[in-house]
């Protein structure tokens, strides 16, 4: 298929825009390969380049052979609405945007086709592999407990996990090959982080008890043999105790308590994966609602639940945290498959736990491990979004796209809000601000970087992303890039935060959720920005000055020195031409600036 | 009276404090004729002192002799709960806390008490009056249309309003008097504000037409004599027109139109103020109560209606700006008796118009001459808070202190939080940040300061509070205290800022009413005083290197100088030592600073 096929018309001029914000700008439409490419022609106004893969939704209001309107929902929330003249282009405009926002072949996708115009420093495809990021565990010679295993190299274990896992050192290949099948899935018990002492974090998915409560005997001695002399642990499940119960009818269900003795099961429910969306969809749809009275907007704020969401993954996150760090025991998480509220607990319990997930490259570290290479299947997940769920909109392409009902959801964008969270209860202790969250967001969704391509390392390895495509981490952490994403006000704090879950601590992120509402005057963003801003300014003059400040220093000394040998000056400073006082000031601050640097 | 009458135990050792995030703490308690005073007599742990004037109720639970625990809820949310052991000591504290709480006398209050230890550099008492705040509409000479009245000289002909008001020059005081005895409290039309152009806003009461539509001709001559030839005007009535109707069979109601002719009324409704307080009421209960889940929370705010009373608000003050601005027509706006909704909306039009206004002085001003000097009857609004109403809390002193019922509201918190939102939504067109609001309101219900002691000037005058007790102006306007108050984002924006009052717009004003919730690890205001101490540090730094910069600069050409008269250089910066590059850079630098300051 060639995209020529897909675009019958490419150009057309005097369009109207109707933006989020109620304004309407006459603009030339061009549909390219890969974007939508709105331009006013006006000096100062910017073009709007959309991204297919961004287009959630194409709704159209056809007006008989006059053309129509289009309506386009994005997976970022941005809603326009392009009135076309002529039935004709109107058609073949709408039925570009539809199919090439349903590309089935990803090799079509822009990532395949992006060259970026700058010099990388650092490939983000190598930047997080298994060895590096564990190296700390796996120092050969010490006594260490962990192994790395490449069972998986060839994916044949676990379809969904990388080819390089961490797992005790005296449990075998073939103990993790025959415990893979009483999993899920094949997603055995893997370490995903070692706290301090000797308490870890372990994930999988549930175990395939099914009714009659079979066993596994390797499956129990990976996870018993996790546990020190002495030592307990608890398995966290994600689901209540009769989804699990329900669980079991299907052949899945918990781990046999008779066979785990040292292991404490705890349910601390999250909702499923299916239920996110939902929720988005309800809350995005009440913030792009003008008519909405006050009473109305919070109770539909509410009635999305998207809160709740966020407030039972932190509360199951804080309970894991807890587990490790104050009871030193370890824990192994799991729901059913263990891609999604896994995954979400797992990387949470660190942000509270490890200050290094705290800073940008500990947050893309964790990205990668718990997510990425975790296997949380982002093209499935994220083929779709809020705007194609409740049936409201038709999805003409969604039959040939091959999307499997339910397979949808934003897990990774409750994990982002679960951030937000934690970073406004604790300001000062994250390296990154909540810009760089709104950009994982926009990335996972669609992008011009490979990053988020595929369901997993298999998929990733078969697409040769590393080759072809640019990693989303070589962007983020260029010099030019990486200032914009720092936190001014980061102090680093080696301490274990705890979030506060209480309703009153959680607030609506609005810099996300509102910043295409229809009431954009959204004043938290503009105020952070701003406030970010103004201090970036001030450091940036602040190190100017303190350049000036030391060359005028050298420069002084110079001639003093040069003022001497000549016999003007005895000594420097005991004879300065300014009054003594004004003397003693200037010195003092050359001690300062030279002893104890202001910054 | 005497203090010790009411104070029978002054010091209670050993009692126990439960603050209101859950800590626990042993003080010595001590009962002075002003203040609680907690001491936990620990290094480095502050004293809490509560002004009796806070406390809004005092909750007895006896324990029989053992003693009991006093609950002490304050009128700016704070909730403290002191265990203390032996009945008699428990029962005398409370009666103490209850009786000092609630004193008739204003005279005995803390403001006639309170010493400042520093130099004031202005009397805030002469800071505001009403020749200098209108001494441009009223040049001598010029082609003035106003004048300031003394009519009500000694507060006879309207015991609410101040000694002098603004009224159109052609309109002699005969008129006033007359006038005054068709509006309710004898509160005719006068000057609030003249926008750009001609265009003025008026406020006064309701006029007492009553069922038979009464009318009066000296008012009709003042309110026509404001428009111009061939201008209009609106009467904005902050009453829904049935409220309006209603009023009328009492003796109020409306301006008839037929004698009104160029007036065209608008009905905006604002809740009555007795609404207000007990949506506080609802709201603050919702933030202190920790069993609260998510979903409970957010219906909570929104039953509360808090969030209605801000749009409706803000929505008439808009109507009004909008009258004035962009039709270029004047404005007079009132409900019934012209103290509370007519205050909010004239205030909040003029943040929303006058630059001026958005400055600390300027807030300041505004404050004196619509809510101070327009007899807003801060004393019995404020006699009373949000604990006292609903019932659920029994206040012994409520009988003999005369307190109206329904008298209490908070109609001037809400104009601070309408003036908070205005503030979220233009970040950076406010001189003060809104720590000043927080303080505006904690000091209308309880200060060392006089500014907010009485219900009108005649009150104030009367009790001889400009010679009495210091102003809060005098104080906030020091150069010690001035910094704090300071908005570091300020850019002047000389132009009408329109907020928006959609319902994703308006946000709870958490640093307020959640800064003594259980659940108070509160993010927002804990970020937004990181961020603004992160600048004003910066700022200080910035100011410290460039005069050091400066110091260096004028040492190093006092030694150029002196290197030239003993023939060691040529000229400055032709042959100096450093390399020429360099010194190019140190010279551009050196004309930047002089030139071109950075700030």
């Amino acid at each position: 298929m060639e995209f020529v096929e897909l675009i019958k018309t490419s150009k057309v001029d005097n369009v109207t825009l109707y933006t989020h914000n109620g304004k309407q700008v006459e603009v030339s439409l061009c549909v390219s390969s890969h974007h939508l490419i709105l331009s006013a022609r006006k000096e100062g106004v910017e073009e709007l380049w959309i991204l297919h893969q961004n287009i959630d939704t194409v709704d159209r209001k056809p007006n008989g052979v006059v053309g129509g309107l289009i309506i386009v929902k994005c997976k970022d929330f941005r809603i326009i609405q392009l009135e076309i003249n002529g039935y004709e282009k109107f058609t073949n405009v709408a039925n570009s945007l539809e199919w090439l926002s349903t590309l089935d072949n990803m090799t079509l996708l822009y990532p395949f086709f992006y060259r970026p115009v700058y010099n990388m420093l650092e490939d983000g495809w190598s930047a997080f592999n298994t060895e590096s990021e564990f190296s700390k565990l796996l120092v050969p010679g010490s006594n260490e407990e962990w192994r790395i295993s490449y069972v998986n190299k060839d994916f044949s274990v676990c379809g969904s996990y990388p080819s390089a896992v961490v797992v005790p050192k005296n449990i075998d290949d073939d103990t993790l090959i025959a415990a893979s099948k009483f999993r899920q899935g094949g997603r055995f018990p893997i370490l995903s982080y070692k706290h301090e002492g000797s308490s870890v974090l372990l994930r999988a998915s549930q175990p395939l008890a099914g009714p009659g409560i079979k066993r596994c005997k390797e499956d129990e001695k990976l996870v018993n043999s996790v546990l020190g002399p002495g030592k307990k642990g608890y398995i966290v499940d994600t689901r209540s105790q009769s989804l699990a119960q329900t669980a079991k009818a299907r052949g899945g269900g918990v781990e046999p308590e008779a066979h785990y003795p040292l292991w404490k099961r705890v349910h601390k429910p999250i909702d499923r994966q299916a239920a996110y969306l939902d929720s988005l969809a309800k809350l995005v749809d009440a913030a792009n609602d003008v008519t909405s009275s006050i009473d109305k907007w919070l109770s539909r704020v509410e009635n999305s639940n998207w809160l709740s969401h966020v407030k039972d993954s932190l509360n199951c996150a804080c309970l894991v945290a807890q587990c490790l760090d104050q009871e030193g025991a370890s824990v192994l998480v799991h729901g059913s498959e263990g891609l999604d509220s896994t995954l979400l607990v797992a990387s949470l319990a660190q942000i509270i736990l490890n200050p290094d997930c705290r800073t940008v490259r500990g947050l893309e570290a964790l990205v990668e491990r718990e997510w990425l290479q975790a296997g949380h299947p982002f093209t499935l997940r994220h083929k779709k979004s809020c705007f194609s769920v409740g049936g409201s909109s038709v999805v003409p392409g969604s039959n040939k796209s091959g999307i499997v009902k339910g397979q949808q959801a934003c897990t990774f964008l409750l994990f982002l809000d679960c951030v937000f969270q934690i970073h406004c209860q604790f300001p000062c202790s994250f390296e990154f601000n909540t810009h760089l969250l709104t950009l994982l967001f926009e990335h996972s969704y669609s992008s011009q970087f490979g990053t988020f391509l595929g369901n997993c390392e298999a998929d990733r390895e078969q697409l040769k992303l590393f080759k072809k495509t640019v990693s989303l981490w070589s962007h983020l952490n260029r010099p030019e890039v990486l200032p914009s994403l720092m936190n001014t006000m980061y102090e680093p704090n080696s301490r274990v935060i705890w979030p506060s879950v209480a309703p009153m601590s959680l607030i609506l992120w609005r810099e996300l959720f509102l910043r295409y509402s229809p009431a954009s005057a959204d004043g938290v963003s503009t105020r952070m920005k701003a406030a970010n801003d103004a201090i970036m300014e001030l450091n940036m003059k602040d190190k100017e000055l303190r350049s000036k400040a030391a060359k005028l220093r050298r420069q002084l000394m110079e001639l003093e020195k040069e003022s001497i040998e000549l016999g003007v000056l005895e000594s420097p400073m005991s004879s300065a031409p300014t009054p003594a006082d004004g003397n003693i000031e200037v010195n003092e601050g050359l001690v300062e600036v030279q002893s104890n640097p202001l910054f």
